[in-house]
């Protein structure tokens, strides 16, 4: 049995495989994508928009799958048509997706995948894209940001030939979230930043989204940022939340 | 004197300077930026929602200002720090804008245009930026777009060394719109390209803006593309039209 059959027999958790829709946030906004969220996650922030994706109880819908399985999904929902894949959580830096990877690069997908940057993997280097997005304390993670595994993340991307392009993101309610950010910069000034207003009406708060309240708070952030002269920076709203509120799958 | 100074002294129109603000809009989508937008234009759109600096009988609101004061201008608006600066319209290619370019680049300032493509300007191969958004019929301009200046755009943009990052953007308010998006794509494969979901109420038309209408024609355009597997082009709302509506100067 060959290295690559073996690997693409490691079983990835996963909770929802769907789209093509367009990401609706970040350096990649706008552009179509099929998601493949894993199911797990070693955070437990209080904000979490995907909590069925988190916690332990929801672990009867999570589906064990094979990177051959996964991909043959990502196929059939692109008509077998190249497409950027999100590779998305939880946190899907705990599963084994190097494989599917591979797979997908093969025949002309790109990945990109969003999490925290608490889990390092090697096969970071093999992305197209990553996204660290440390969590601010407003997100209501009770662990404070571990610097030298987000630098391991850095590190680990960055060893390959590929050298994915990478970006932080960090989701904004307050201004202790903004000192944050801030620091966070400090600390990568060579990486882009995104700043995310953040949900205060997740799922499992609330039914409806308050669109209202979001535009608001966009607007004090741009406000923020530009009385800051903190011109380097990226202000994006989550486009999903505005356009489908809270529902799933789209 | 110096050729420096002889070009400083040519006078460009101005409708407005504003900002900082972030792009609502477009490949710079969330980056801080100040706002000039130049007074003229050679197209009569009917869904222009810049007509103040479009038709004639605005101007007499249009100052005319030499490229060091337009500078000082968007120094002071930015406090002296270095930001990308929009050009736009109306249309700015009219304008002789390349001594403000230079003026800002040496103070560390960027650039990005918006222009229809309808004028071609040698000094486009000195902009940081360049976004071409040739009209589609919906928003009724009443010429059809003439293809040999839209090569031309391109081609002075890629003369020179610095090779700005240009990109094609799209309004669209239906499928006519779309075909003609999907002929643009075939024109120029190798431009990214933008789809921007038009805005149907502009402010000749209405002082509020109909949010749920705009939101919906999003949720159809990602659709309309991901059906059609058309999975390299971007689909984008206007920010500062969710955000501020008709407003002006924001
Ligand atoms: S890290 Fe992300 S997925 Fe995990 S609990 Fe926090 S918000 Fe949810
Ligand atoms: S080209 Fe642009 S500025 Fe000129 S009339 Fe059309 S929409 Fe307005």
């Amino acid at each position: 049995m060959s290295v690559a059959v073996k690997r693409a027999e490691k079983t990835i958790a996963v909770s929802e495989i769907f789209g093509p829709t367009i990401q609706g946030e970040g350096a990649l906004i706008g552009k179509p994508t099929v998601f493949v969220r894993t199911g797990g996650c070693d955070y437990r922030c209080q904000r979490c928009d995907t909590l069925y994706a988190v916690l332990p109880e929801y672990k009867g819908d999570w589906k064990p799958m094979s990177a051959t399985e996964i991909f043959a999904e990502i196929q059939r929902l692109s008509k077998q048509t190249p497409i950027l894949v999100t590779l998305s959580g939880g946190n899907p830096a705990m599963q084994p997706l190097e494989a599917l990877i591979d797979l997908g690069h093969e025949a002309g997908y790109t990945f990109t995948i969003e999490t925290q940057g608490s889990i390092a993997q090697p096969w970071f280097a093999k992305l197209d894209y990553l996204t660290l997005s440390p969590k601010a304390p407003g997100m209501g993670n009770p662990w404070p940001t571990n610097w030298e595994r987000l630098d391991r993340c850095l590190q680990y991307a960055r060893q390959g030939e590929k050298q994915p392009a990478i970006c932080l993101k960090i989701v904004i309610f307050d201004e202790v979230d903004y000192a944050y950010a801030k620091e966070l910069a400090a600390r990568y000034p060579e990486v882009p930043l995104y700043l995310q207003v953040g949900n205060h009406t997740p799922p499992h708060v609330s039914n409806t989204i308050d669109t209202a309240g979001l535009l608001e708070r966009l607007d004090w952030l741009i406000q923020r940022v530009t009385e800051d002269r903190w011109y380097t920076v990226t202000v994006l709203p989550q486009l999903h939340v505005l356009l489908w509120g809270n529902k799933r799958g789209v």
